[in-house]
Formats: C-alpha cells, structure tokens, sequence
C-alpha cells in the first residue's frame, strides 16, 4: 500500500470514500446533507494537506492534515482520516495515522490534536490510543449520533517530541 | 449597561476592541497579522450572532455566538469574548457571559464549549469557572504565548441543562 498525495484525479474515489461517512452521521461532525461538491470542498481545502492510501490502484483510505488554530496554536495540527467501507479494520487507518505523525513531524508540528472523537466509535478511541494519542478531555454528550443519541465526545492529543513518541 | 445585537454601524468600535487583542496575541489564536478587515470578517462571519455591550453610548464589549461543530455536534455553541482595553476588570466580561447563557438556552443550545482558553489568561479562567465552567480537557503546550513561551490551553464546557447551571 502506498500513501501519496491526493491529485485532482482522485476526487471521484475521495467523494466514494468520504459522502457515505458524513451521510451515515455516525462519526463526523459534518452535516449529513452535505452535498457532494461541499464534502470534497471541506476535505481538500486550501488550509489542508491531502493524502490517499492506494493499493492495487483503488484508493482505499484518505486523511487531511491542517494546522489545528492558526496565530499562537499553529504548532499543533490536526487530521481526519476515513477508510472506504468494505476496507475498515485491514489496517489501512493505522497506516495512515503513522504516515501522518511522520509527515507532521516533517512539517515541523509539535503535536497532533483530535478535537471531537465520537466516545461510541471505540474502534478509532482504541487505534488513536494506540498511536500514543491520550484522551485530554472528554465533552459530555457533545455528539448527537443517530442512533445511540448524545454520546461524549473525546478531545485526544499526542506529542510528537521523539522522546514522548512510541510510533 | 446593554448588551444588544451588533449593527453594521458598530464595526469600527468593534474593530477598535478586537484588532488590539489579536495583534497582542495572548489570548486568541488568530494570526497576530491579521488586517482589520479579516478581523471584523472573522468576528462577523454569517455562521456567528455579534452582540456588543454599551454604556453611555460607548461600546465597551463584544461578543459572538455560534454553532461549535455542525451535524450532530450543532447542539453545542461557543463564544468568543473582547472586552475594550481599558475597561477589562469591570464586570463587562462577566455581563456578557450571563447574557451569553441566557441566550443560548432561548437558541436551545444544550451546552457550551471554549475550545481553546489560554492558561495563562487567570483572569479568564477564572471567571469562566464562575460561570459554571469545567475545564473539561487540558492540551499541552497547545498556545505559543508572545511571552511566556510555550503553555498550556484549557477546554472549558458546560451544560445549559436548568438543573447543572448557577448562573
């Protein structure tokens, strides 16, 4: 699997991977009635660097990374990252994630921050912990999932100083 | 004292309030460059409700009130307070949190939520506390203070439940 740079060539494998996830509602915070168009504007924005996971020629994961505050908080990043359905749990967010903390300690960053990790989405809060990411705070029934109703949601941080690394 | 909406007209104080606190850098994380027109734009962007409090016909405070994530995080809102230099330690701050709270639960807004207050800013820590505050997550290091160095920031949440609030 190769990680790369998304080209504006992979817009119609990004919009597979990304609209079904903010439709399901389940995870992002996004409208689900984002229209296409809008998904694709948000997750390749002029503020964000883009990625794909590409294997065999279909793209099978993407993740952005932006800085998380601009001005006295812009050594901290953050990043999204979504797996196309059918792909989950074959590894491919983790490959991603450990891409990112290389390539953002490549730009410099000091540290990643998760803003709003859903506390239900315990497949991601256990891959996140086990990038070396920490729960920093928890914001009770801050997300209102479809099914399960308003659930916390986990704002998570890792350093990316080496000596606090375990990637 | 009146804490009101903002009106077209209240721009140049409003600018006159915020700019000095941005270009300072201490407390906000917004580009310390910023123009005066990305400034006012960023204040009163369409997504965000201005008010202003006046005294005397002198605009002495302002504030914005927004949704803090779309989707199914909306039923949350956060709010971004300047009190004019000069006037800070008077009660105006305080004054627009309480109206702040009052009119987020008239929006139906089920919480509140500063992403990002500055430890170091004790005065505001303290008064949001206060208010009813927790601070639901610490980031570390997360704010390049223009003095300090590297400190740490605060998330600060509350519920606007009637039975959680004390205001």
């Amino acid at each position: 699997m190769q990680i790369r740079r998304a080209q504006p060539s992979d817009a119609r494998a990004i919009a597979e991977i990304i609209v079904p996830t903010f439709r399901e509602g389940s995870s992002y915070t996004v409208d689900p009635d984002i229209s296409e168009a809008d998904a694709l504007a948000y997750w390749l924005s002029p503020d964000k660097e883009t990625f794909v996971a590409e294997a065999d020629g279909m793209i099978l994961g993407t993740y952005f990374m932006r800085p998380n505050q601009p001005g006295g908080g812009r050594h901290v990043c953050n990043c999204g990252y979504i797996t196309r359905a059918g792909a989950t749990g074959s590894g491919i967010g983790r490959a991603m994630c450990v891409h990112s903390l290389a390539h953002a300690r490549s730009r410099g960053y000091r540290a990643m921050q998760f803003n709003f990790v859903v506390s239900s989405n315990q497949s991601a809060v256990k891959l996140w912990q086990d990038c070396g990411f920490a729960v920093a705070g928890r914001l009770p029934e801050a997300f209102h999932h479809p099914a399960l109703g308003y659930v916390d949601a986990l704002v998570m941080f890792r350093s990316l100083e080496r000596s606090a690394g375990r990637d």
